[in-house]
């Protein structure tokens, strides 16, 4: 296939390339002037995607480091990182937004780009690591020194690729590949195609083992791609299975019949409330959703709470009795979560079948009987008595759990135990789809939509 | 406790005995006479519980069987047996009904009295065995030469225990304890009392071994009781795990509160429509019933196809998603058998989902998504496609299967089978009270009782 059209597309061209650079160049510069002026031991570095020109025309996230000395303690790092990041805001006169990884670092906006200001440890070997962002150093230097000047458009058309079948993206939300996990791929498999051509063949267990270390034992997940910077880290440790799998069947579609349409978006056709509801309807299933507000802390500290709370809500529905065809949810980022739930059965009888111990146990049977007398029978060759169900359905299961006395029943995410007690709403999907609380409407149709169309990426 | 009363009542007394004595003479009279005369190579012989005097008052089925010479072919001894068993019925001018066990037997009325009359062969050790009613003499013997005279009271105690706790009788209905079983567990732990004591705390796997031949471990039963006439039977084959548990559980009751109720019959309160009806509606689940004509072959062989074709369906409809209490099934003997079915869940969803291989399986993933296109996506690690659901009701399922192109789908009993196709009825619990049509209404009302009340026999 000729890649030209797209590779047109996704390369940033020499104007975008010299703006991007002349953005970074001139916040290095600010920050290591204050540095020479203030006589700080450090200096600004440019690191990622746009130093190792492996970026998309478009989206470069621009990435300034500021490397301190080893001797430096952790808590004067965090300081001084912080003190230079605002000073430049300061000096260029942007805005300046404070986050927080394994420490806390700043985000300028400058011409529309964001720039990430990030202090770290001036570290040369994985041994020296301090906090997880030192690693970045490393990386970079790794893919600078090793990648060749054709390979960076392979890496290109792959992450576009991935990007547009959904598997781009470390971060928790998505749970795919990372910026340097595709870097590592074309380094392993030369080009695009050839690293779609072996990942259509990839089992549970695949090695990526660039550096030959032969450390791949010590991990047991879907893509062991060992770390060439470090042969004790595995980089496809944050990749989902559920995200390795649908990039290998992409690759599997690809392969069959390779089309331009892959590098694109897909068009969502009939994406509007009426159309959704059209199709929540037809499926002729009970659909409740869970609203409540989500506190403003940050998105990768949100999704995992978000997926354990459904997940917990999901165990107890089916130990209950009800049947869940799916469940998922949704993070209207900063305002609202929604967790959606899909019963086959959400309606049941009166009493339930409460077994106790086997019969031959005469100690356990004694006791057994002792609390719950007359009542008891024998199913196979257990004890069992039939006691009325707490929850004939799920809303009611919901008002009796969504409170302080309670919420322990569920393993609900830390920082949402208290907003999901106070402002949680059940809705029907027709309630939701009608009822305009929600902020970033436009989104949660996209989310529902890809709700009922999973799979919908893999294929064009 | 003191026996008394209840032995009064089940002893049979100088009377009775006399009269089912002179019954016996009679017709073991009127056929060795006829053998005598004809020059026949036989003889009847008294044998069963009125020869070993472990028969309950009231109670007697008088067992004669005509031994004939290991040398006789079999089938001119069932021809012999017949032919000899009418020419008395004949004689005493007594009406006669054909059975037919391992082979034919007659069965005849004498003043209220069922009298069998068996031919068999005239063995003296289970190695000479040609047919199942042979072991009938050994064991006549055994029980004869071996239950001492008080232990006799013994085992009448302990018939009428089991009997009204439910777990008397080895036909199939029941499931339960044979006779000869009974008089083994009073030879092999003296007393009655001794035995429920014993009996609270078998295991699955106790082992009565009379004569010590332990042949045991060849068998995987609950109850492990070789025969000693055979060291190489299981006496407690025929005996199921919950007839084996509910007298476990009796034992124990009966040992923890001794009441003379346990020898008496329940009263069964409320055993009448409405009220049956309204603990039915109190459970608020969905009880489907299906009624049909049944064959008129033997008892035993029905029950086994009954169970059968119960199992078959309560299967299948969890397959298909439905989740089910509770099924049970009941013959009217001689008319109708109705299958009873009770639903926690009896209305699935349009969709349901359906699974195909592992992603990771290249070969067969291609062969599914060639079958099935465009619609599979992935769930977990496995292809699925979500498919309208061919029965999303337990109605549905029985309109579409029960006729000649589909039964094949379940496994029904081979002399059901015609008739569950021509003669099925599906009726909601309240259309089966009240309709009119089975001719036992009262053994109906009795075994929806009992549905309702699992375990009442077991206390008092």
């Amino acid at each position: 296939m000729n890649y030209n059209e797209i590779l047109d597309e996704i390369t940033p061209n020499q104007e975008e390339n010299t703006k991007v650079h002349k953005i970074a160049n001139n916040i290095m510069d600010t920050i290591n002037n204050i540095i020479h002026n203030e006589s700080i031991d450090g200096e600004a570095i440019l690191l990622g995607s746009v130093a190792k020109d492996t970026w998309l025309s478009g989206t470069a996230d621009i990435d300034v480091f500021i490397k301190f000395s080893l001797d430096m303690s952790m808590d004067e790092l965090k300081e001084k990182g912080l003190y230079l990041g605002y000073k430049c805001s300061e000096a260029l006169n942007v805005i300046a937004e404070e986050h927080y990884a394994s420490h806390p670092y700043l985000t300028l906006y400058v011409s529309n780009y964001k720039v990430d200001i990030v202090p770290c440890y001036d570290i040369e070997d994985a041994c020296e690591l301090k906090s997880a962002v030192d690693r970045t150093v490393l990386h970079t230097n790794y893919i600078k020194a090793n990648l060749k000047d054709n390979q960076k458009n392979e890496v290109r058309i792959l992450k576009k690729f991935m990007k547009e079948t959904g598997v781009y993206g470390s971060e928790f939300k998505v749970g795919g590949f990372a910026g340097y996990l595709c870097e590592m791929l074309i380094l392993h498999y030369g080009t695009f195609e050839n690293t779609l051509e072996n990942a259509s063949t990839w089992v549970h267990g695949t090695v990526i083992d660039i550096e030959n270390y032969k450390t791949d034992a010590q991990f047991d997940d879907g893509l062991i791609a060992i770390d060439p910077t470090d042969k004790n880290r595995n980089v496809g440790a944050a990749l989902t299975k559920e995200k390795m799998i649908e990039f290998i069947v992409s690759s599997r579609n690809f392969i069959k019949n390779p089309r331009i349409d892959y590098f694109y978006s897909i068009e969502k056709t009939n994406l509007d409330y009426k159309n959704l509801l059209k199709s929540f309807k037809d499926r002729e299933s009970k659909i409740i959703t869970i609203s409540f507000d989500v506190p403003d802390i940050s998105i990768d500290n949100i999704y995992p709470q978000l997926n354990k709370t459904t997940i917990s809500i999901d165990e107890k529905l089916e130990d209950l009795g009800f049947n869940i065809i799916n469940s998922s949810y949704w993070y209207g980022e900063g305002e609202i979560a929604i967790i959606i739930l899909e019963f086959d059965t959400w309606a049941l009888s009166k009493y339930e079948t409460h077994f106790g111990p086997k019969i031959w146990n005469k100690k356990a049977s004694d006791d057994f009987l002792d609390m719950y007398g007359d009542k008891c029978y024998i199913e196979r060759e257990f004890w069992a008595l039939k006691r009325e169900r707490k929850f004939r359905t799920p809303e009611k299961f919901f008002g009796h759990v969504f409170n302080k006395e309670n919420i322990h029943i569920l393993k609900i995410g830390k920082n949402l135990k208290e907003l999901i007690i106070n402002t949680n709403e059940i809705k029907s999907i027709e309630e939701l789809l009608k009822d305009n609380k929600h902020y970033n409407k436009d989104n949660l149709l996209n989310f529902l939509y890809d709700y009922l169309n999973p799979g919908q990426l893999l294929k064009r």
